[in-house]
């Protein structure tokens, strides 16, 4: 029998990584899917291409997306990247950071690209834990996602794929998601967070994801590999 | 009171026109949104850009996707566009031209930019009539679009936004469309529909969307101001 197929969003980061760890654990053949959205943190992509390769992705693929053009983030805009805030504001509301229908449009063309691969799951490394804010972390979302999804293809509606969407971190903690990589052999050293890098790569240590990537591996008795200025 | 804001999808064709003329037409402030996406057609993006100017839409954008990356369509593979096919063949199933969740990916950055925006409502110039094939063109994909869309935004989350997605095509043939446009005075001439056009612009009058427009603009008694080869 072939192997099933997954079609697994990777920005390089921890959640997506750890993600992707899992999907190769229950059996599937992973075909990695990241995004050159405009965002300012573009070595995302080089850390996604190191992470597929070591977690043996059949396929990996970078799909251009300008949401530059439509603005309203932090993450494509000129608008700055909030610092050293404590872990209440962390989690108080959506932060800047936030990118309108950012996941609606990955999970997009990620539906997309599992038809064409006739792949019956992809796998999302959203969950609710670290920033309650966003919307499109939410069960509720990806259900709603998901039944969409299924009236939407050609290969769906004849019946011949069924289309789930699979969020395996959706109600565990940052150190619970590194604890569970690194029991699933994932060497987080490829892996990148920061969303204010330097041209050297090295990670700012101070914004709201480096701040939760430091907090995780601490409370996982972990030790960071990341470079921090 | 400030005018409702409307994020309308344009190829420059005839349906997304005629759509943008009724959006117009029922008071709203038009944001046309068009999409590179690795078509052949890219004459389409001209198109876009004069039916936008011809509508005073307040703004016109263009994002890039690169679909081609994903492959799975005539319209952006290398497979080729059929030619001379009788009117049940088209009607009959889904066609090679069919993009894999191209609607969903439109949809979803039209989502982005409403959010942006502010704006309500999303217009798409879908029809069930011509192609009744197209899953994503059916009016339960676009009420699970809807459904999906308030659950995935920050300002719809927090109750200062809610999105309609309006499709007031879904039930009209083509020659009711071009009789529609033409009473809200559109001027066809900028639109494009050919999926094949020459290098010089013009159409081939031989794919399925040329065989479609000439037989509407046939059965409603308007001339054609397409040039086809």
């Amino acid at each position: 029998m072939p192997m099933k197929k997954a079609v697994v969003l990777s920005s390089g980061g921890i959640d997506s990584t750890t993600t992707m760890a899992i999907a190769r654990d229950e059996g599937y053949e992973i075909y990695s899917l990241s995004f050159r959205y405009g965002q300012r943190h573009a070595v995302e992509i080089k850390a996604a291409r190191q992470v597929a390769a070591a977690l043996g992705a059949k396929e990996h693929i970078v799909m251009d997306i300008d949401l530059g053009v439509i603005g309203g983030s932090a993450l494509t805009d000129e608008i700055p990247v909030p610092k050293s805030r404590n872990e209440e504001k962390i989690k108080a509301g959506i932060p800047v950071t936030y990118v309108p229908a950012r996941n609606t449009i990955f999970l997009s063309c990620a539906l997309a690209w599992a038809e064409v691969l006739e792949a019956s799951d992809i796998f999302i490394g959203v969950n609710v834990m670290d920033y309650s804010g966003y919307p499109d972390c939410r069960p509720e979302y990806i259900q709603a996602f998901e039944k969409m999804a299924n009236l939407a293809l050609k290969k769906t509606v004849e019946g011949t794929l069924k289309i789930t969407v699979q969020t395996p971190l959706i109600r565990m903690t940052k150190a619970d998601i590194i604890r569970k990589g690194t029991e699933l052999g994932v060497d987080y050293r490829f892996t990148h967070s920061c969303y204010d890098p330097r041209s050297t790569g090295k990670a700012c240590g101070q914004c709201d994801s480096c701040l939760l990537r430091k907090k995780g591996f601490r409370e996982a008795g972990i030790i960071d590999p990341a470079e921090y200025i």
